[in-house]
């Protein structure tokens, strides 16, 4: 197990990436809403990209970038909040890929060098003057130590910014990974290959080609923001990008080495702690909810019943109010489609069990109660039936985010 | 389209059926909490109940009956609110066995003719003194007028009861079919033969023999009950129960029969009238929301779409909000999992367009506001790739919602 440091400035801890966030007009409170994050040198680059049908520009454009038969060589990413490009058609192309033109040419950087990433209201075409001031920008703000400021810039409803380090020994010497993301809405990841507005801009020193890296992304991926929702709506606009600069030097980190596995394990922990880190600041949340399922037939199913409790509005709203109502805890589970067996059902609230056998049993009621009011509540339901195990993330369900949510006005 | 009456006491305006509700102490209210339905002589009877893998006792126990070699000749329905009597293992069959012979006693009646039916909380063993005095009670004051006593005593969150009534003229003259329902939590049902909290009774004076009863049943859930969302959440003991009496006379109606066509419109529509009054009356809700998606390539993607927008906490609170972010509903439709083409997408809120060919127009803010305003708002999208047609009600979501589901105590 890796150490994670969420302290602020994480991803230009990593050697050999820069980075900087601006305001340049896109947000009506006048926040910062530009970030650019560059690396010193040609890096490897891994995406994954929301599954939605109505996949945005940027996300268009980055996919058919990385996608391309010859790797590109990234260089940089440039993300803006409170704008999403998406549904914005051609124009839409177009402007996802000035963007990243006015950032190449900005830091003077070959064509196809920069990915693009924007969050924000959906429907409406980017503002690109405001756009081209804030690249400069920020191409003029770049620093080794803008990474704080970077994380700040890609937030939308989020309170707090999401960050994550960590270091990884292997075979060479240790390797550096830092990542930033931003929640906190229309947040349920289903993010695959060439297709989450989470967005997360993670970048290693490690020395990694980009064929290996985008294999560990996806099992990273899958393993961390795949298992996270805030309210059941996958967005148009949600990304991971991850950056290689090989900085750090040694042999770079082959499939299916020691080396690799390691760098897995290490870059799947970065991921689980700033996807939980959006968990935990989802719309109106006042707690993380850590839902574990085992005793499935399989894992899809322990993950299918897991996300089905984990999307209950009467789940979260219980969670909200405090109350240990175990019932609506297994009325998801039964619904959602993974093979259950009442007379074999267990399930806990952090230390306190509450069924056994299907049957309820007599508790504790206010340990239970405070299983629910502890900054992380845990529900464990073991199925009984077979091997399958998953653990996913989420938040209760508050006033505050019916008030975020009706009295946001586009 | 026949007409579709909701005034009070629908269920004994059918002739041949009485009915009562009383107060037995299972609401700490002290409001009626036990309602009885008595057919003056043997009924056909047919049934649909929730596919939740939790299956309460009296879904357990009706199934079972009906789905005997041969089919009961049902006598009366005794439901009670307050107390699910779910996830409540052996003891909670007995109970649920009990409940029918205590009608059957009560009301002279031979074993099996009678059907039971609960709503409450879930995990709590019934408390049988205070049933066995409520039905008693109700058997004495079962009454030729007693249909909105009986439609109030299966409230529970409901605001109001839900009734409908009608009349069909069949060649052998009319006939009647009056229902009642109740919601308004925990909505979204999933009915199916032999396995939704609503709970609905509707009776008939046609003659209808069961098998047929069975059939035309199904039907019309499917195109009502199982077109309705509240929250997402399957219950534990949804159950649809139909009771023909036969005291119409005349011919009785036979499969595939234009008389049957007749019978099993006139039924589909009282069915939707309770499925809308339902969700009209959701937990919280302000509005009732009709979602209408056609163009889908099949019936099947255009249901599965309009269900993703109908319980898409974001689209929820945008309408009580009042804004017209159709963002939000084209991103559900997008994570639906039916065949999207963006570039095909139309889409309006009543009647302004808000975006056509997957672009947004320049449309009236005021009267896309405006539709969002009225009682009844309508959301329509055409995918424009085939001819799938799907109708889904649900609400809108608001901080009652929360309130009513955090503030509740198991």
């Amino acid at each position: 197990m890796t150490d994670i440091e969420t302290s602020a400035g994480a991803l230009t801890r990593v050697p050999g990436f820069r980075a900087a966030g601006v305001a340049c007009g896109l947000k009506q409170s006048g926040q910062p809403d530009l970030a650019l994050v560059a690396c010193d040198g040609p890096a490897s680059a891994a995406g994954v990209f929301t599954t939605n049908a109505f996949r945005a520009a940027p996300v268009l454009y980055d996919a058919a970038l990385l996608a391309c038969a010859r790797p590109p060589q990234v260089r940089a990413v440039v993300a803006n909040a409170g704008n999403a490009n998406a549904c914005t058609g051609e124009q839409g192309m177009r402007d996802a890929e000035h963007m990243a033109k006015l950032a190449e040419d900005a830091l003077g950087l070959p064509a196809d060098s920069v990915l693009v990433m924007s969050t924000g209201v959906i429907g409406h075409l980017m503002p690109m003057d405001k756009v081209a001031r804030g690249i400069r920008a920020a191409a003029h703000a770049l620093s080794p130590d803008g990474g704080a400021d970077a994380a700040r810039a890609i937030m939308t409803t989020d309170l707090v910014p999401k960050e994550a380090f960590t270091r990884v020994r292997l075979s060479g010497g240790s390797v550096s990974i830092g990542g930033m993301a931003k929640g906190s809405g229309m947040i349920h990841p289903a993010l695959a290959r060439l297709h989450a507005t989470m967005l997360c801009v993670v970048v290693t020193d490690a020395r990694v080609a980009a064929g290996v890296l985008q294999t560990a992304l996806e099992e990273a991926a899958n393993a961390s923001f795949n298992r996270i929702t805030v309210d059941g709506d996958t967005s148009t606009n949600d990304t991971v990008l991850l950056l290689a600069g090989g900085q750090a030097g040694g042999p770079e980190i082959q499939a299916g080495s020691e080396d690799y596995d390691s760098f897995k394990a290490a870059l799947a922990q970065v991921c689980v702690s700033l996807a939980k880190q959006i968990a935990r600041d989802g719309e109106g949340a006042t707690r993380l909810v850590e839902i574990v399922v085992r005793g499935a037939l399989s894992a899809a199913e322990a993950e299918r019943a897991a996300k089905t409790v984990a999307t209950s509005p009467l789940v979260k709203t219980a969670i909200f109010g405090g109350d240990p109502n175990w019932g609506r805890i297994l009325a998801a589970v039964g619904r959602s489609g993974a093979q259950v067996d009442p007379g074999r059902v267990n399930l806990w609230l952090g230390p306190v069990q509450l069924v056994a056998g299907g049957m309820p049993l007599t508790f504790d009621v206010d340990a239970a109660r405070s299983a629910l009011r502890t900054a992380e509540v845990g529900i464990a339901v073991d199925l009984g039936l077979g091997t399958g195990q998953a653990t996913v993330w989420t938040c209760d369900f508050s006033y505050k985010y019916v008030e975020i949510n009706a009295e946001y006005h586009t």
